[in-house]
């Protein structure tokens, strides 16, 4: 086990955000990582307790102005947590020098810049031109249940989006087993906590919109469309379509998908759930409720569990699929930790909620 | 128009229920309605401010003991305002008694227990035995914007559920010209805040597991099924199947659902509107949001609107349809006084929210 | 009583803030006005349910630039509904030249620019300077049920704000018949829905700001103190000084105050109670709780009551009086549409909610 | 340090409420504890999993009916978290006989049952009789911050009431150095979440109640009076006596108290920040706010923080102190945790949010 005294030297670009936020709420707790580097455009030279309150006479750092040396110099890994296209150029040029200078530095977007293959998408669904095809066929979808393998060997992680996390974790045995009739679109309806619609100020999150309210918005236009249909076509070899409708919902944090299957054949309860089990082997995140339980974000909410409840309706012979996360968490900082400690040969536990105990579990 | 001196006197049965409740809160605002009988069995002798604190100092009244006598002396139009199958045989008892002496009341029942045509259902989807075949088959559907002319001649109303209201008012238009496709199920996903499950403490409506939460609940089994499916059905003139999904969430007051259709043909959004308009030509609580905007609980919380979303998804061929209502408004008290106006002549509009200006804007 | 066809023409400078959208719903509820010009700067040309989205379908306006001619051509009365000092130079033009073309014209401002005396509080309290003294002096405060006679006169009503409302409102009776002792600060801790912090985006307003939370703010300096002090000065005709604490907190409309005086001498809770009922003889929105029961905000929210609760501790000799309204009815819309009534010759309940049921009870 | 293998053994009685679990999430983060006995009278025999949700497929333990035997010989410490007055009797008895058998045995008790000292005060307050005055004498109050060496040498804790908590710790430098004028009562309005109502559904925990809503409730009676009177007392050496007005607010989880007071001699924001900072010197959990920022839930929720602001009115010449601790951990379980540490020889932060940087800024 690594010695506490050689500490994973950690970098953010982006520490304003609210995941920047949980990042180090988590990084806090983390036994084998040590914050040494904040930057931030927008509130450079603060008290990070100044831009995270609840940080408040806990950390005592302050956000400096971006340089690529420095961060290459002082981290031995770099999040980065800035809006989709904002920091692509900048990304691209930090990873190639990096990589000539200190090859065994590590990165992990949570951005959704490097998460879609096909470097079209992104004008098609982000608006942006990309061009750094190396860097998109290097970067590895960061699901660290689906690809634990490949995360371990990554240099860059391209950390999936809250809802694609949600929507494919609880699914993916059914389309890792080649079970679901693709014929038809899937229907994924999606509910997801205020804190998704971030921080600055917009029509999605403000209090007088969102109290006592829920609001469904970009239905089928949502840009984690791609995404979804990406990762589920990887799954079972084949093009599938998602019709994806997301709401907006009056709670803070956490996120619920539902998803309507038909499957290629009659299944009960019994044989899903084992298939789900054998497909999730010793991953402490991954909890599946019981017949007739069904998953709820209270019991999710910060933690970086994924609840997945399963139901078959016989009379309609529909299946449906629930998954539940907290969507800063495994919806975003908690998987960037967990792709973190993948990466360093780490517990996949350490620094998040219940590590202690899900540690003790699986050993 | 009816002079205010003869006012129509209103008995409730059930009075301390949640519905009740918004009940009086209409009928105290209506012009041409006179509160002369409130009767409850757990709350019996109590001040109506006692037991709803809002009408403290505003409606003078107390509860009595239930009496048929007295409720057919007294009344012009009965609300039944009590849990499903619980005053079955009352009402039976009271409606037959009545209509041989004062045949001119009229009923109106909030509980489910005159809905469904066939009564074997009540014992499927309620757990209780239905005998009175004759109620059922006179008790008129008081869906009131499709049932109106049937509504005008009715002694008895079973007023339609809040689920029912508004997934049925949502795709009528498609089932009345037989434009869905009724191969596959019907997938409605419905969102409801936490009035729904009453005012009696039970485990979804207590604060701690409700507020920053949402749950799946009775997926596939909850009794507004066959409901939707017997009014669906009757407008497509077929035998239809449906998936129903229903949530509670964390606010108090409204409900939205989505239904998932395949339609006959490719149609425009455009097309699709032309059609709902002249379905609901001059239905003052039917709104149709432009293209892209979607209805949300806030614009109708206390108010006996429907608001409808339509959106074409071109990518799967799905066609969503997103109703939105409030529970206690258009999905119980504000129907049920929408249908009492009906039936005694008046103003649909009469005594419920925005009356005033949606009379002047039909006339 | 008013002719329905003669109908009061009303006129709205601000009409896209919260507070406007209030007074919008009220006025189309309203039987004996109508709206004939909406101005606002910021949204010129738009559809009012473009702006007001509940509105939709049901108010058929568009918004105009401000002109001072076509206003007083227009109106009959006109609602200011803008940020402190932004239309405090156009409103005293307006007023000036409106006086003289057309001297029964009506002013109501919601904002605070008319309602302190001195015009010295301005620059201490809200950073402007105030140079119109004559209608600093001819302005009533519109606290209606204290200045109804002077309401009646008016040509310009100071609207109150929603703390001092709720707080004078609560404690009138015992400043009116001096039986508080001022030799010490009253304490007023106050906890207001974030309704009351407005529709612009900013710290206070953002969902994740307020959600599960609550948060004291401008302690001691909030611009509402003068104006308390003010107006229980002048009942108690003494200078009196005050300690008030507002909080934000997570419900959107209502607001709480509780109020901790020290008597003259000891009273108990009926001797206090008979006070209150005598101070507000035939006021229909002001409700006194019963003893040991105490005001609530869902019982206010979407009315004009003002629901107050009287404690003695005998332990400790304080008195402590809470007042309950919502803020944006009887602390704004709600008591301005009060005040028209009242220069109207209307009945003061008009328009506002439970007002068929309130002019009964009252007449 | 503590090897792990030597884990401290703890034991709850009444682990079906609320704070047991708390208690049971902290614990299993807990490096140095194992839960080894979880007794509950109304869910014997269950799996913990269905009692706490969020535990499900964390924890794999089941309750066993309440045994005495049994839980002296399992356990190194105990925690009581029954409703008052029902475990006092079985709490005496168990004691006693523990401390014959096994005198090393440690016991925190959650309820109110030993926190007076004057056993009269519990037929006032709580309306049962206490009778075992020596355990009365030997509980020592479990003030983390206050009676650190206490604690240590304890072998009862009366763990403080969440009020209490907040109350005591965010004046207790102005009480221990005699600055407070108590000639005059001092006044602490307070707003507690809504988990503060318990679990078991009553009128204060249903979320119609609790949404949108906040609701003052037992003003002057609540029984943590006697509690915050007896410790304030022992702090200042005197009899002083306070009126406290507590509410119930529409969050779940924290609570904020506001204390007026009247200061001996005029004093400065920095003199007084001086002497908290000397009072709480090396507190990891104390953090005291900066000069006009106020503390909030959201940065104390899920923390074993106290936060702490202060205000100087120079207008009225109050001093206000507002307090604010989520009700669950500092104002329960957390600073049952705490003391539980404290009592072992841990470090304090041991198990507690934070507790891993929180260990390093203070050594």
């Amino acid at each position: 086990m690594r010695k506490t005294e050689e500490k994973i030297r950690v970098g953010i670009i982006g520490a304003a955000s609210l995941t920047s936020g949980v990042l180090l709420k988590l990084l806090a707790n983390h036994r084998y990582a040590t914050i040494v580097l904040l930057a931030s455009e927008t509130q450079d030279g603060q008290e990070v307790g100044d831009i995270h309150r609840f940080l408040r006479n806990i950390l005592d750092l302050k956000t400096v102005r971006y340089n690529s040396d420095e961060v290459i110099e002082e981290c031995d890994v770099v999040f980065f947590s800035k809006p989709h296209g904002e920091f692509l150029e900048g990304a691209s040029d930090l990873i190639n020098k990096a990589r000539k200078i200190k090859p065994k530095i590590k990165f992990i977007d949570l951005s959704a810049d490097f998460r879609l293959k096909d470097a079209n998408s992104y004008k098609e669904w982000y608006g942006f031109v990309h061009k750094d095809e190396f860097l998109l066929e290097s970067a590895v979808y960061g699901l660290s249940e689906v690809y634990y393998q490949e995360i371990k060997k990554a240099f860059l992680i391209a950390n999936p989006g809250c809802y694609p996390t949600c929507t494919i974790l609880s699914v993916a045995p059914l389309f890792g087993d080649q079970l679901v009739d693709i014929e038809r679109a899937i229907i994924v309806e999606a509910i997801c906590g205020v804190s998704g619609a971030g921080r600055k100020p917009n029509e999605r999150n403000l209090a007088m919109e969102v109290e006592e309210n829920i609001k469904p918005y970009k239905i089928g236009i949502h840009p984690h469309i791609p995404e979804i249909e990406q990762e589920l076509g990887l799954l079972i070899k084949d093009k599938i379509s998602a019709l994806f409708v997301p709401h907006v919902a009056s709670f803070k944090y956490g996120m619920l998908t539902t998803t309507y299957l038909k499957l290629q054949k009659e299944m009960v309860f019994e044989d899903i759930v084992e298939r789900y089990r054998e497909f999730y082997k010793n991953k402490p995140f991954i909890r599946i409720r019981k017949k007739g339980e069904y998953p709820e974000i209270q019991n999710v909410e910060s933690t970086n569990f994924c609840d997945i409840g399963i139901q078959i309706d016989k009379r309609t012979d529909i299946c449906i699929i629930m998954g539940c996360i907290d969507n800063l968490l495994k919806g975003a900082a908690g998987q960037a930790i967990q792709n973190m400690n993948i990466m360093f040969g780490l517990d996949e536990t350490e620094g998040l909620p219940f590590s202690n105990i899900l540690r003790r579990v699986n050993s």
